[in-house]
């Protein structure tokens, strides 16, 4: 045996370089040099605006009415009752989804949801799948819990989930598939259309196998919707085996406060007994009972949102501008992105490329699809409307002139 | 291969029951007969003061001051540098330990702060130990990680570490070692002697099997310390490899809000990878970026404590009385518990027996040490006056009688 000082995976996982963190830490100097305000930073995911007043409304009158003993105290290792039953009633207003408190798990934010409900359901030699482009950290929690990650490739024409792909990758050993509707990185919306095609074809494999193959809906973006028209389903009412693992990071633009929730579908054979699983893994990886103050809070916020609307406008802006100087991108429908097709075949020689121009992408190798990149426009709209030249210009230094 | 719909390690720790828990619901549907005010509900070691003032006021011109995004937003995934910063130097200043922030890990509280340590060291294979009798979610985090759980006898004497059946125990697949000094569930401080004859034989084995032996400080109960002549050393300071795990639930009365931190020691060998593997571990485990508001509260509140001196007054209440009965009980320093022998062999019996007369008190087995049972005086010290006859009733009724 050779000793190791530590666990040799976790080392490898905390020396990683994060192409996201890489840029946003050059920025950081870059502004140092040369002012904050001609470095275009478009890498991070963080919510630009603020909470809704009624969020901190809520943290004073708590902090006046509520005995301190109550407010700072531990709840329930699942979560407050109140706060749970705010939940399920706010999700059935919605959706007729027909959720109890019982099926909801209180967790530290969207991070703890995934890897409490991966925890909770995968062993050693089951697979866990995902579609790309996909979050980067899917891969880690997968892994961690011993479980084989594998993703299915993109659908690069209109990055909806590649059914087709899927349906020869799927085995077996298949127990888990986490799908992330409104999408990061690319922006879209899953149609009605696929998700009902993915879910009978999840439900024949059911068949086939003789065994569940649970659906993960990562959902921290189910509240940023810009098209009227686009629909989110809840995905419990279209397939049983379903997890949602949701968290208020983006739609009260609390992401620092690590506050979220686990559904476990009523609808699910053994309900009881995964919820019980979920409870274990909670107990496991050391997350028991949620932050209580921001358990208080969102019970009396379910289903305010932050003002979204800059979001929708920024999308408008930085869509019309790029696809007029000649880039090609979907066009997103929610979550805070735009995924370009780089140009040229490598994109992180385009990102590099593009930082001559002082703006700052994320190629989106690390998302498992090559040649893109994403543009998080979760900024000020103002910088935005400065950036624009700049990108024009990138463009114009590749030879590729727009309607313009 | 029989597929599980989930994993059972997970499922049957959901399941299992708590005896914790068990005997804290037992008495909500008493009090629900009976009333509140005639049962002695001693079950739960949860803080029954308020936070300082000086929290509420940190939130609430927080509030204020600091804009929405930022307050409510990511921080770096490792903590924010001014609250790692403010915690290192009143480490720093009341222990002259030579921390850095660069040393300190912010964690989502205590239970996290195990979790995420035990995987940055831990692999199949390892072992963990720890001195009995232990908080029970020792055995249930080192599992976790598919290391083993092994478990040194009670000196039930004066419940120091039973050095001599440590040293028959230790082997090369001895990893770590949890120590909680102020004890739960005996309320015993280790003496600096039993500490230092540790860390001797620590290094000792070190040196035999030619590789590191991590100490793992739990040390939620640090500040709760009744008695002016006990002090509890800092172990950076007498072991080289020793990881801090610390909590402000008890400190600061905020157990609710999941805050504490992890120091791992500046003294380690590769203390540079040791504290990548925990930066690794705790994105693996989901957890980066503890809460964002608290992490600020803390920065602006370190160093100070809750009102702690009813627990003081409630342990001297509680000690001199039942010892007056004839109970037999090691005299705690600190922490908020009594470990009181039981007046027969099966401590589980003794306590059903204290039902009767209304007294709920916790068994040791699952702390690993037979025969006694644990009462968490972190109550109101008028509640502990109304349940003194109960506890004589109690006596009398196995034929002891005491002083008085």
């Amino acid at each position: 045996m050779s000793f190791k000082p530590y666990n040799s995976a976790m080392l490898a996982l905390g020396q990683a370089p994060s192409v996201i963190r890489e840029t946003f830490e050059y920025g950081n100097r870059r502004a140092a040099e040369i002012g904050r305000e001609n470095v275009f930073d478009f890498s991070l995911g963080n919510p630009s605006v603020p909470a809704p007043d009624s969020v901190d409304e809520s943290i004073r009158r708590l902090l006046s009415d509520t005995d301190s003993v109550l407010l700072h105290g531990y709840t329930s290792a699942v979560g407050a009752e109140p706060t749970r039953k705010a939940i399920a009633d706010d999700i059935n207003a919605r959706y007729s989804a027909g959720i109890s408190a019982a099926d909801i798990y209180m967790t530290c934010g969207a991070a703890a949801s995934l890897t409490v409900t991966l925890n909770a359901i995968l062993c050693d030699g089951d697979e866990c799948m995902t579609f790309a482009p996909f979050f980067p950290e899917y891969r880690v929690f997968v892994e961690a819990t011993g479980a084989k990650f594998t993703p299915v490739p993109a659908d690069t024409q209109n990055f909806q989930m590649n059914l087709d792909a899927f349906a020869e990758l799927v085995s077996p050993a298949t127990k888990a598939i986490i799908i992330n509707t409104p999408n990061n990185p690319t922006g879209v919306i899953f149609t009605e259309e696929n998700l009902q095609k993915f879910c009978d074809l999840l439900r024949q494999k059911e068949a086939e196998y003789g065994h569940p193959i649970y659906l993960l809906a990562d959902e921290p973006y189910r509240e940023l919707v810009y098209d009227d028209t686009a629909s989110v389903p809840y995905l419990t009412n279209l397939y049983d085996d379903t997890f949602v693992c949701y968290s208020f990071s983006k739609s009260l633009s609390l992401p620092g406060e690590r506050i979220g929730y686990i559904v476990v579908s009523p609808k699910m054979q053994e309900n009881r007994a995964l919820y019980a699983a979920v409870c274990g893994a909670g107990r496991a990886l050391g997350f028991v009972c949620a932050p209580s103050l921001m358990q208080r809070v969102v019970a009396e916020n379910v289903g305010k949102t932050a003002d979204l609307s800059v979001y929708r406008k920024n999308r408008d802006l930085l869509y019309n501008a790029l696809t007029s100087y000649g880039y090609r991108c979907i066009h997103p429908d929610g979550a805070f992105y735009l995924f370009v097709e780089a140009l040229e075949a490598d994109a992180n020689a385009f990102c590099q490329k593009a930082r001559e121009f002082e703006l700052l992408l994320v190629p989106s190798d690390s998302f498992g699809c090559e040649g893109f990149l994403r543009i998080a426009y979760c900024v000020t709209t103002e910088m935005i409307e400065r950036s624009l030249p700049a990108f024009k210009k990138l463009a114009e230094a590749y030879g590729v002139h727009g309607e313009a």
